[in-house]
């Protein structure tokens, strides 16, 4: 089959040595050298512009990233094409690892003895036991439900909040928004972007955290409204936010998100697609079109991931 | 029995409403007030000079904390007393969060972004596997233990160094430092302060982890030759290094180690003691003895811990 690659972030001189050895006898081949234009598979993130035009062979779009609201959002999306996010292990153990750093960050004040150390200034905060804090996760996903089995068994109380029932053992779930988040002393938003959750972390939820609280926000910058966390953040309520995400990316150098004391920010890192982890799962659903069958973990339109 | 409590730093009013709990047919005085002399216990921890003056009766001397070196310095001890460390199950998990957060700010690069976000700079370096990594743990007793097999569940490849030979499942362990710090991608030290690991971190072993590495002191002070360490840092063969302990506490204001750029530092605060998980700990050794039993995790002299 010929599979083409066309991404604005993904660098296919790190994907194509391992696909080409999961998939010796495919042809790969990088956006905008189509090969003729015959490709079946089209492997993108953050693809560009025009990428789908002509392709009228194309029998799936396989997301080399989880979030795949530039692709669902994309008006010349050919119809009828399955879509297919990636679940990539190597992705979920990170985005688990930075979640837990932003979490015992908060949860020991790490945040607050680096602003002691920078004036130099010898101070203790009052230590907390895991089990006396409650961590609220948006999102009961493969991300959500990996992470809230990491922090139980750090012996921490997790709240869960999905849009459709759940049970995951062990965590308080809930369909009930404004309940979740009266419980989490931290909120983590691990969403899909859709019509539905985009603004979802607003001035009327951000008060529902308790006081102390903070906002890890490692999801998509859309979710959260950034100037009610300011004010949040302004007005004590909450302790700190962790933010990797941003409503344009690069955050813009006048944005007030990169020097309020308030917020520890990164370059959208909280978990890159690990190619070494995840070639094994693109070639697994070029296999199932090889041999006509479903995709996996293909997108639902009308939710929108 | 009569029970005396005796510490700079540990405070009498968070531990005597649980303590009189645990063992309600007990009387408890905290020093200089004695009761009259008659004391068959010792709680101690940074206790204050000559707290052991005419206690003629004292049949044990249980440390709140896991660290004794400032008892077994104590040149007014009483001879023939016991003396038990405390083993706090919520210490241990405390020592626990501070490590892996430290440990995931070294891996993830978060020390880095900090000072990309000071910079309002939108970069980012490599992400790593856990499985690219091995953490080196100094110190394979209860802590170095614990938060091995805490590693070794995100992933992580674990060497361990300790004194005497020591088995723990899938951790590479050796008696020889020099073998586990060659294999140590970050280092940390959990070793008691005896004569023979004072200083133990000293230039040669810095130079011995492999570059880009990074150093974690959570045990005291004086494992750590603070000139090469920052030798170390300045040269650019260490990545970063977190400390939460020093030679000197607090931290003096002239000291080079608060404002310099590669270290994270924290006011002792790692682990402290949790009241809440201990009480039971020291009411079992004072049971013990009661009933004229061996108190648990009782010092080895020669040792030293």
């Amino acid at each position: 089959m010929n599979i083409l690659f066309a991404s604005t972030k993904e660098k296919p001189e790190f994907w194509f040595p391992l696909l080409q050895k999961a998939l010796p006898a495919d042809r790969f081949c990088a956006w905008p050298d189509i090969n003729g234009g015959d490709i079946d598979i089209a492997l993108v993130a953050t693809h560009p512009k025009g990428t789908f035009a002509g392709l009228r062979k194309l029998r799936l779009i396989q997301s080399l990233w989880m979030g795949v609201e530039n692709i669902v959002g994309d008006t010349e999306l050919p119809r009828g094409v399955p879509v297919a996010r990636l679940i990539d292990p190597g992705m979920v153990a990170a985005m688990g690892e930075t979640v837990i750093a932003y979490v015992l960050d908060w949860h020991r004040h790490f945040y607050c003895y680096r602003s002691f150390q920078n004036q130099k200034t010898w101070k203790r905060r009052r230590q907390y036991l895991a089990s006396d804090r409650t961590i609220g996760i948006l999102g009961l996903g493969e991300l959500g439900g990996t992470i809230a089995a990491k922090l139980l068994a750090m012996n921490f109380n997790v709240a869960g909040w999905s849009r459709r029932p759940k049970q995951l053992d062990g965590v308080y779930c809930s369909t009930d928004l404004e309940d979740v988040v009266r419980r989490s002393d931290a909120l983590v938003c691990l969403l899909p972007l859709t019509d539905k959750t985009r603004g979802i972390v607003n001035a009327r939820i951000l008060a529902l955290i308790p006081k102390d609280g903070c906002l890890i926000n490692m999801a998509r910058g859309g979710h959260v409204v950034a100037a009610d966390l300011l004010a949040a953040l302004d007005s004590g309520h909450l302790a700190h936010a962790y933010l990797d995400v941003f409503e344009t990316e690069p955050l813009p150098a006048d944005s007030p998100l990169w020097s309020h004391p308030g917020i520890t920010l990164t370059p959208h890192i909280a978990a890159l697609t690990e190619p070494r982890t995840s070639v094994g799962k693109v070639a697994e659903n070029i296999e199932r079109v090889r041999r006509g069958e479903k995709p996996l973990n293909t997108v639902d339109f009308a939710a929108g991931y």
